[in-house]
């Protein structure tokens, strides 16, 4: 045998799996929704998983939650392991099928602590998601955080989501995301980095 | 106990895992890498584990295969399992570390049968591999195999990768990698599809 690894995991941190049972509840409304993802998010990096993000997954047709992630770049050593990665793998990993989109009926949201970096853009797109629900974008996440988002394309990055068929609602409970951005920029959490430059990874 | 998902896994297929001691010496030319990548990539789709793509990570310092990666979106699931994700995390989890760039000794290339999607872009950067060795890039893979490979920064792209740390060599085997393409796009291989639009994903 080789010393080739041959498969990759990345878990939910063990705080977040054991209230899981607190989310089987219909959340009604985008701020409900938000409200949880900013108290994971806030938790996550006072805990040491990761970077100060969450995201879920939930469905249009039930307001149920399908899925619940956080960054776990820390705690899984993988950079993938960004919360809209963990909320898309483990929504695809419960439903059983790799698109998210399959059902018509049941249309799924993505809520997420801020505009997703490059990579979560994308894979945004590629799950079949039909729906993005934001705090919000621009520099503030960047410049309080420290992180590196990426090259996500610029003006268009909302048309390019709409082109293929997903929706963006933005603006949600934003202060207190940029609240939660903002403890973190003054605590003394590890800040990752995958190019030793001073910026961060992301998402 | 809910029904959440707690852990995603992604698993290189039995074929390759099978094949893995036949890749354990030296491949000192970029050409013999991206061979290797080709003949993957090729076995690939006919085996129906996902796209036509492959990549592998290499250890610039002693041209060792630090991990070999395919595209597994059919066989794992997960629409995030293209070939560039599971290279780098397999190299990550067989490093033990999230940061491929944390030995400056031992400088990283990821190896790769094409310019990679908005999200294994994305992924390439916060991976900490210094180097990308790519077949090409341009129309012809979207042309050939009808894949999507999403909004990546057009003419910046590999200035962003540059700006950040990261080294591009380009048109390494083009010809062979479009031949491989090619034969996909000819072929009944299932064409996968998250948005139901025509457009598939890639990577």
């Amino acid at each position: 045998m080789t010393d080739f690894a041959t498969s990759a995991h990345a878990s939910l941190p063990d705080w977040l799996v054991a209230e899981l049972d607190e989310h089987t509840g219909p959340l009604e409304t985008h701020e409900q929704r938000m409200a949880l993802v900013n108290t994971l998010a806030d938790r996550n990096f006072r805990e040491g998983n990761g970077g100060p993000f969450a995201a879920i997954v939930v469905d249009r047709a039930t307001n149920l939650v399908v899925s619940v992630g956080v960054n776990v770049v820390l705690s899984s050593g993988l950079s993938a392991g960004h919360a809209e990665f963990m909320a898309l793998s483990l929504a695809q990993t419960r439903l059983a099928r790799w698109d998210l989109g399959a059902s018509g009926e049941h249309e799924l949201e993505l809520v997420v602590n801020w505009r997703p970096c490059i990579m979560c853009y994308g894979s945004l797109i590629w799950s079949g998601v039909k729906h993005l629900v934001i705090a919000g974008d621009g520099p503030e996440l960047e410049q309080l955080s420290g992180f590196d988002e990426g090259p996500v394309p610029g003006g268009d990055w909302r048309a390019e989501l709409e082109a293929r068929g997903i929706s963006v609602t933005m603006d949600v409970l934003r202060d207190e995301a940029i609240a939660v951005f903002t403890e973190y920029g003054r605590s003394n959490a590890l800040v990752y980095n995958a190019r030793g430059t001073g910026s961060h990874l992301a998402g």
